[in-house]
């Protein structure tokens, strides 16, 4: 195998073979292969684009790379959600739990936040003692107990992608759709899954902020995951507001326990309910979304979804009483009240900016190095389309210090517009499946 | 200066800033920027390619990035001759001595044979003793008092251009006419030029076959050249056959004396002269084009150009005496003539398969490290277009076994072609200046 043949060949439009990609995987995982032609190839592929069949031959080479979870001999289905990132999204805590509640088992492997969106360990992280990096025998035994573990990507879990996003990241080779989609894959098909819905955000708060090119990406992931034999279904769903009212880790914690009690905001619980359904359709444990939901809803409403978060807790070293006792989750210094400046309605709720200043609060990471303060963040009970009087209180602001507060409520004021008419945009806006797309 | 930015600005078709190539150029020759990123950058300019700005300030970093000759004391100009490359070009080691009799310096850096083109530090390697790795103060000396030197590139010419070029071999970097010409261009302004011819070969032996391209490759060069002060002026010469009669090294410079002596064949001749009536042309040594033909003749005719080479020869520690004795240089151990298998008109003797032919028998190189055998190689003194009979010596073949006579002669029938008809391809096509595309 001549590499810069391969890349020359890759540069010039053509594909490569599928064992030609098992093989550079292979010796770039082994450091036989340096990173300075991988670096040309992946820029190569970032212009090129890869067929269908070099797709999947490197997601599985990645996939192969590593160990994987096993649950040959589990007595029920196995599912799993993967989001591409939003402000405010605490989906996974409540998801987690209210699906394992329905007699599916969920092994959800999740990520940091890095950039302006949050990650799920580190909201779990906030529950005093709780624990994420399990290994995978502890996560495999831990859904047999229980029905779900959630835990950090492992170093046994693909490791070429733990490589291969590293180089990525600093030769400007992230955004490539399959680059993405292998990466993400990777990871979730070492989940040994029967089933997986992808939540993919739209709008300004999104990584993909285009509905087109989201639909790619979605499209793109659910061929790869048909091809494993992972049954895979998409909701494009929108990220041009912050998801339910609490961003900011700890924050987040709460808003999912009252979601679990069956208090949570509408739309929190809408998109939940919403993947719920499409994970227990995907795995035969509903027989149609009727039903699907009104398991969801049942486990919520009887309490069981809730339980199963403390036994989760529990299980992962955390301190179970902060479902009872949420002032056991880290508090912030300084609270204060962010208020209209005048009358009229709410026309944005910029969600890129509000997450970049839980970044600026120190609530979320600019390098993956940095800890993080999980008591920071924001409260937005309103939304975009509104109505405000002036002088009412339109968020609470979360911080450590005076200093603190002073930045955020600028980002607010900076984040947050008052005119004279808006609308909340559609919060689930597509489906997209392995036959097509719905618009919703 | 954060460097994925910079490689992204370059992957979405914008500029960087001149500033911004200089200093990517100082800390990749410094070590501080690593390949990985820099062969993703690269990868983004052969899709991208380079503004006249961008390629200008990346060509005066490579060049500043190292030492340079300096002839600020000479009183005569300076000028000299790059060819893009091709099978049988001696050109070079005929045009330096006939150019510097002229009363022009001729500073003559050349490169080594790779891929299956020849080089010439290595046919003037195989006079004896002949030492082609002069210092720069060397170089300087001897071209102040005879007038040329032939040299390698030096270690403290354009560093960085050593450094890229030897990336992007191995990145699948290499085919991007920008990156080409300010790799070539950088290390011909260090000779401290005041003008400047580039031959780029067209046709199936050259290493940009395609006539338009070619064109785009000598624009380019001529551009950068003029922003630099030093007037450059290309011609288009054919590379579907090879070029006089000789190939493989020690034959080279056996044809080239020949030459010098008035007697080589008459398309080397042709494409020497036409060159040289540029170079006069470019410093002004020539009123017009009739009559820096007539001092280049006349400077052969008078003996003047073949003694100079040999001074040449003697300064840089080479036997002078092979100028008269030709049997000094390395003789082949075995010798065989091929013949025309049949009646008929030789429609084609492809250049590249000679030239792959010359690698096979021991004369070129496949990687850098490799040594040759100067005294094997071809001598075909038959042209397409000629009308031959069956039997009748069509070329010779000089190798250092038995072995190597079969494989030549098997190379021989796959290059050369007797068919019903065929036509010579005219021999100089176009001239290319800062004003335009001549048709020649």
């Amino acid at each position: 195998m001549v590499i810069p043949s391969l890349i020359q060949h890759k540069r010039d439009g053509h594909a490569l073979k599928p064992e030609e990609w098992t093989r550079l995987v292979q010796d770039y995982t082994d450091g036989r292969l340096p990173d300075y032609q991988m670096s040309a190839l992946l820029m190569a592929v970032l212009f090129r684009g890869l067929s269908p069949e070099e797709l999947a031959a490197l997601t599985e080479a990645m996939l192969h790379s590593g160990d994987r979870l096993r649950f040959d001999m589990l007595n029920r289905p196995v599912a799993d959600k993967h989001s591409t990132g939003g402000i405010g999204d605490k989906v996974s805590l409540l998801l987690a739990p209210i699906v394992a509640s329905c007699g599916v088992a969920v092994p959800m492997m999740s990520g940091r936040g890095l950039g302006h969106t949050g990650g799920t360990l580190d909201k779990l992280e906030s529950i005093p003692g709780f624990r994420t990096n399990l290994t995978l025998r502890e996560a495999e035994a831990q859904v047999e107990r229980i029905g779900c573990a959630m835990l950090g990507q492992t170093p046994e879990i693909a490791p070429a992608d733990k490589r291969l996003y590293a180089l990525r990241d600093v030769t400007g080779t992230v955004e490539s759709i399959p680059l993405i989609s292998a990466s993400i894959m990777s990871k979730k098909l070492a989940e040994g899954l029967n089933g997986l819905v992808l939540d993919v955000k739209t709008g300004s708060g999104a990584f993909i902020p285009d509905t087109s090119k989201a639909i790619e990406l979605a499209e793109t992931m659910i061929g790869l995951g048909t091809a494993h034999g992972c049954p895979t279904v998409a909701l494009l769903t929108a990220m041009d507001r912050p998801l339910g009212r609490s961003c900011g880790n700890a924050l987040e914690v709460e808003e999912a326990i009252q979601g679990l009690r069956g208090e949570g905001p509408e739309d929190l619980m809408a998109v939940t309910i919403a993947l719920g359904q499409e994970m227990l359709l995907l795995v035969g444990a509903a027989r149609d979304a009727v039903e699907a939901k009104r398991k969801l809803e049942e486990s919520v409403a009887s309490g069981r979804a809730l339980e199963t978060f403390g036994r989760i807790i529990e299980a992962q070293g955390g301190d179970p009483r902060v479902i009872e006792s949420p002032d056991l989750l880290p508090q912030a210094g300084e609270v204060e009240v962010f208020r209209a400046p005048r009358d009229g309605v709410v026309t944005r709720v910029e969600p890129r900016r509000i997450g970049q200043a839980i970044i600026e609060l120190g609530g979320g990471r600019r390098t993956i190095e940095d800890t993080i303060d999980p008591a920071v963040g924001f409260v937005i009970p309103v939304k975009p389309g509104d109505r405000v009087k002036q002088g009412e209180p339109l968020a609470s602001v979360f911080a450590r210090d005076r200093n603190g507060i002073e930045g955020a409520m600028q980002a607010l004021s900076e984040a947050m517009t008052i005119g004279a008419g808006g609308t909340l945009a559609p919060l689930i806006t597509h489906r997209v499946t392995a036959q097509g797309i719905q618009d919703l």
